[in-house]
């Protein structure tokens, strides 16, 4: 027997890895297509991708639905974001209608110059090729990814974590029907349906075939991800983000800043995951804030300067600095000085977002300056790092590593370029 | 012994890793400095970095005599790369004042818009901070990659080949007197000493201080560099570029720019490594092209087809199709059609160069568009891949991936941004 199952599991993992290469060369052919249709082509297939999640949410939404009732054991925070309902199918393709408004920039002439030899080099922009996305129980991330693929001229192939694999299944055949309904190959857009990890696997090491991975999820996959793959990947969202109030900070302004950023959605990567406060400010800060956020049900773990400000407050331990909490947790910590500041950022910040709140123009731009992140805010909440708020229609992710993009992803850095030197017969001396 | 030979080397690689840890830390922080620096600054320094080299020209050359006398072993093509001499000085310190000619975008804002909910965003050019290279027997390499890193306000770490160890140390000092002598911390710009391989390896894996690394040398290099590093790596320099001859070629074209694609520096990565040509004009061409390239010592390895055109050649293998010779070989193959060419070229191209010869400029844009690499040629020698004839006043390498930059890595490909978010307290629903 215990051969058999041995047997079987191979058989399953055979298969998974085979359906994932055969959906990979296949989306992989269709993309050439994709790439070199008219942009109205692919602008007419984002609304009919839209159109075609509306006309099929009742299967989508029973999809959904059978998810839901198989992942009943998920956190609560898990189980929200796997949830469909027609608001946010609506909200989703809304994404898709937004993207067939943007400027299309696939085959577009970005430079052009001649050189002193009398080459004219033209530097046009391409996609990518073939885009992977691993994720987890977020649905709508098909949706969105699907969009800024077809935007971009890429094939797409989803790896939905298995909570979400009758949903994203489900929308993507109703987005494929939108690319055929346009007179696209569908094939450019698939999802892998095998649950077994060995699909996963497969995609990490496509090389050749797979130009971009991206892991969306959380910091474990990330992390293994980044580790394993020898494919291309951009990594994403990993986000330890401060706020620090300075001395100079509208209060009001720093408690309002504060609780947005840690509880308005705190197991995203833009969320708050400490405070620095500046020493003059702290007896005047920290109540307040610490009223606002217990109220909310927040956890606070302070230093010992700012925790008999705050009564409730447990000591925070080494490890919740540059810890991503992902909860209603925060750490806080009393600084001397913005240098301070600055200098506790630098050691644990991820390079995702962080912001200073300040009335003094020469600390903001000190800290505009100095922080060395993806996005530094002065007097707005770190949760604004995010696509939509940027304006790009949909987000692929947000970049916190400095090549090729940083920061909220979107259609652009799915596009790589290439170079046409046209000649009359030059040769190198 | 044998123990205390093991001691030693384990002596060796432990201080091997220390001088590469203390060096990549020392040059991560003065590269804070040199990135705020006002941009004249940067242009002072790199004509003070040209002038050193050429004062210490008699110091360099000496220790360039010393490398090349310990590496009489090496093969021709190495040895000549490793020389130096006045002349070679001249064009490296030519490249750095060009690179203070050229502006500086350090700290440049690329974008700036303004969100539907008030934040203005401004996305802001910074260095990508430490750049190491691993690089091989080109000291001149050295010299490039300071004056780009400088021109970037990136510090630079440089793992040399050990025969070109005394060569590079030599002009490291010279460089980091210039960098000195306008007020910059010349820890910035460092090279290894050590040459225990412990070094190289440390380099690999220094995540989070070095935030890309840059391997220039052979295909073996680069393979092992891009498979074990797990700090941030461009691919560079594999190049398989093939020349297609179409049935419009004019032909003395196509044996001018054969001939210089292949002969004019076979071990470089922009040369040519196979050649196809359309079947009406192969009776015409082949025995042309052959005779000028068998007269330059030009080893031909042709398919079934072509070979009886060209006397004197071998037959080709299937392994002689996709290979980078490196040398005066070049494989040959006539094709029924330019589809069949673009399948040959999808199949075993590199990704780097591929040129097309031909007058009809249907079938060229044909092949520009179809071909994906990062530089497509019509009539032009694939030998033009290069920074210098971009124009771009030196070269860090040719990526052939196609993240972040695709084809000649000029200064811009140094550079990462940062968004600055400004706001009046905004906080997100």
């Amino acid at each position: 027997m215990e051969t058999g199952a041995a047997d079987m599991t191979d058989t399953n993992e055979r298969a998974a890895r085979d359906e994932v290469l055969a959906l990979a060369r296949a989306a992989k052919g269709a993309q050439v297509q994709l790439a070199a249709a008219p942009a109205e082509t692919r602008t007419r297939a984002l609304r009919a991708m839209a159109a075609a999640i509306m006309e099929e949410a009742g299967r989508i939404l029973d999809a959904n639905a059978q998810d839901c009732a198989a992942a009943f054991a998920l956190p609560t925070h898990l189980l929200d974001r796997l949830r469909l309902d027609r608001a946010r199918l609506e909200a989703a393709t809304g994404g898709l209608a937004q993207l067939a408004g943007l400027e299309d920039s696939v085959g577009k002439v970005g430079a052009e110059w001649t050189t002193h030899r009398g080459l004219l080099i033209r530097q046009r922009r391409v996609p990518l090729g073939l885009i992977a996305a691993i994720f987890e129980a977020r649905p709508n991330v098909a949706v969105d990814l699907a969009g800024l693929a077809v935007r971009t001229g890429n094939a797409l192939l989803l790896r939905p974590g298995v909570e979400a694999r009758r949903s994203v299944l489900a929308l993507v055949e109703a987005m494929r029907r939108g690319l055929a309904g346009a007179g696209l190959d569908p094939r450019a857009l698939a999802a892998v349906e095998s649950p077994y990890r060995a699909a996963a696997n497969e995609l990490l090491h496509l090389r050749g075939l797979v130009d971009l991975l991206i892991p969306r999820g959380g910091p474990g996959l990330i992390a293994e991800v980044t580790r394993t793959a020898s494919v291309p990947v951009i990594e994403t969202g990993i986000g330890v983000c401060h706020i620090y109030v300075d001395r100079a900070a509208d209060l009001q302004m720093a408690v309002d800043i504060t609780d947005n950023a840690k509880t308005s959605r705190p197991a995203v990567c833009n969320a708050a995951e400490a405070l620095l406060v500046h020493r003059d400010v702290a007896g005047r800060f920290l109540p307040e804030v610490a009223a606002r956020l217990q109220a909310k049900g927040v956890e606070l773990r302070a230093d010992p300067e700012s925790l008999p400000l705050m009564p409730g407050a447990r000591p925070a331990v080494e490890d919740d600095w540059g810890r991503e909490f992902l909860d209603l947790v925060i750490a806080v910590r009393v600084v001397p000085s913005l240098d301070a500041a600055l200098e506790h950022i630098a050691r644990y910040g991820s390079g995702h977002s962080e912001a200073i709140v300040t009335a003094d123009a020469e600390a903001a731009h000190a800290f505009l300056a100095a922080v060395d992140a993806a996005c530094v805010y002065w007097n707005a909440s770190t949760r604004f790092t995010d696509g939509y708020e940027f304006g790009y229609g949909a987000e692929a992710g947000i970049s916190t590593q400095k090549l090729h993009v940083r920061g909220p992803m979107g259609p652009g850095s799915l596009l790589s370029s290439k170079f046409e030197i046209l000649g009359c017969g030059q040769v190198r001396e």
